[in-house]
């Protein structure tokens, strides 16, 4: 299982949670590892069984061992659970199980087809790997990503609005990858007014890439008939007339978005971020100093340190700092919150006495 | 010379440049390998040969490569020039002279010994590994670095002022080893009437260091007679009536500082910046956010993204990104200027209308 959480590491964040798979012989032989590579990729159980197949192996006396419970669901790829019972593999042991209703219950029928079934094996390490997916999904709302894109004082714009480009061309493609693995993206009616973003994915060449995201516009002022962001391009553009995440959170959730990407401004992202409905901040930071301009967020509502919104560098994938060219990317996951505590109420520390600077 | 050039890049930048040492012998044989880690520690050449000593080897057809011209200079280490001679080393090949009137010289003298001496090679790099100490030295005032520790959203208090603490206990270790390295910190009254501080370096109990910065306020008002900052610590404090940065650095570079520690707050960090005066910038960032409150920077003067100012990520030491605890350190140097432009004027390229986002 440790092997399964470390190669689940290896995923991105997004729809799916981070999962590893291993097949192991009766003697404990690793005889395949699968990792989930985000959302439309196979997942881990069928990424291992795939890496077998031609190999025409009895599976009878091994051992699937996977962070979470194989799913029971057809969605972009078949059922984990059916893969399994047709690979003729006799056990399974899993970490936790499956908290999206429309997956779980691939242990039952597991089970029920005779499996030798055991879960609950390092639940902890496979909670706390995708503590954010988990608190999405019970909630019933989509993972957010929200993007920032800023100079090292933290400006996305300099004192007269021009903002093209505080990041370099590899952070700006890094991020149109990201907009191909989302399901959707949200923008203010503020940046549309300014910057016409059509917020379609593209690839290097500036082509359309081949997922795009629903294209999201949130705040009261109606999107202009003109707009670059009401382009002809699947799935479409959609706007909703409101100040509040938890509406647009809930609307987007009840139109299948698995994914949501937060792209700003300063209003829309310090919006989500101070209702605690981001799952995932990612950060290109340009190495560059403006001292004046629009901040990247606006007001959090926060009037004391100690309520300072507490992160951690998140340290799965290519870990938590990437190099884009000039830039850096930074990504974070909110803190682990003390056990019964709010967020806001998890500083104490930061905030002794020990002696002044 | 590229091993030289490599093994300079390990040191730690300040008041002395970054210089490697290699003795070879008649072959090409690496026989010890020499390195600066900072003033006060043995320069590069003397400790190539330090680790050479007991071996009582004849070192008449020995080679000494090294990346700047040996020092020729007694200050808080003997020359290198002698060192050198009274080695025995028959050979010097260095990449670039001396610019610093006190030090420089060294070459002549081995010559004067009878020493082969040969220089310029692979100087473009050696040049380029030191620009901003270069520049400091030919502008006659000290290195200075400037140091910020702020949140991802690059506040340095909250809003209702509190500030202590935004790092982690290690970022601000670190930072008193900086302390510990510099030859004077400069702030502004603000910070002085904000948070009293004592400007002096402690060690990780908090006792003082050995080695102590001379504590400079700037700006108008009069530092209280009680003010923390006062305290009898050699080399003592100093006020400097003015706001202007480029009187601080001549009047410190007067008083024989080398290395000057900028530490704030937001309109002292900024003044030295829009002068051009920053040679390194040392970004302490936490995984927090505020939202709101004082930003780590006052206004550059800066109205424009194309005139934002270039900065480039420093790969020496241990790489421009350090974890500290729950902290990142980033250090960055000025970018490279476009042969004859200011930096304000480099940025074309971040500017063009290659499509909108």
């Amino acid at each position: 299982m440790e092997t399964a959480l470390a190669v689940a590491r290896q995923g991105v964040r997004g729809a799916n949670p981070l999962v590893g798979a291993v097949i192991i012989d009766a003697d404990g032989t690793v005889l395949a590892i699968g990792r989930h590579l985000g959302a439309g990729t196979p997942h881990a159980e069928a990424d291992a069984i795939n890496s077998l197949r031609g190999t025409r192996r009895d599976l009878s006396a091994a051992t699937m061992v996977v962070t979470l419970e194989p799913c029971n669901h057809q969605g972009r790829t078949s059922p984990c659970s059916q893969a399994i019972i047709e690979a003729g593999i006799g056990n399974v042991v899993y970490a936790v199980d499956d908290p999206h209703a429309p997956a779980a219950g691939g242990g039952e029928k597991l089970r029920r087809e005779g499996i030798n079934v055991r879960s609950g094996l390092m639940a902890d390490q496979a909670l706390e790997l995708n503590r954010q997916w988990f608190a999405a999904v019970r909630a019933g709302r989509p993972f957010v990503t929200a993007r920032l894109a800023q100079t090292v004082d933290s400006r996305i714009a300099a004192a007269d609005g021009t903002s093209q480009w505080i990041t370099s061309a590899e952070s700006r493609e890094d991020s149109h990858k990201l907009r191909a693995r989302v399901d959707a993206i949200v923008v203010g009616t503020g940046t549309i007014f300014g910057d016409n973003p059509r917020l379609t994915a593209r690839d290097a060449d500036g082509g359309d890439a081949g997922h795009q995201p629903l294209r999201v516009v949130m705040g009261l002022r109606d999107v202009p008939g003109d707009a670059a962001v009401r382009l002809r391009t699947a799935p479409g553009f959609l706007q909703l007339h409101t100040h509040d995440p938890a509406v647009v959170v809930h609307e987007l959730h009840s139109r299948g978005v698995g994914h949501l990407m937060i792209e700003g401004g300063s209003k829309v992202s310090a919006a989500f971020l101070a209702a605690g409905l981001v799952d995932e901040l990612i950060v290109y930071l340009a190495p560059t100093l403006l001292g004046s301009g629009i901040p990247a967020l606006n007001d959090l509502g926060i009037g004391t340190l100690a309520d300072a919104q507490q992160w951690e560098w998140d340290d799965t994938t290519s870990g938590p700092v990437e190099r884009l060219g000039p830039d850096l990317k930074l990504t974070l996951m909110p803190a682990r919150q003390p056990a019964t505590n709010a967020r806001a109420g998890s500083t104490a520390a930061h905030t002794t006495t020990e002696g002044r600077e």
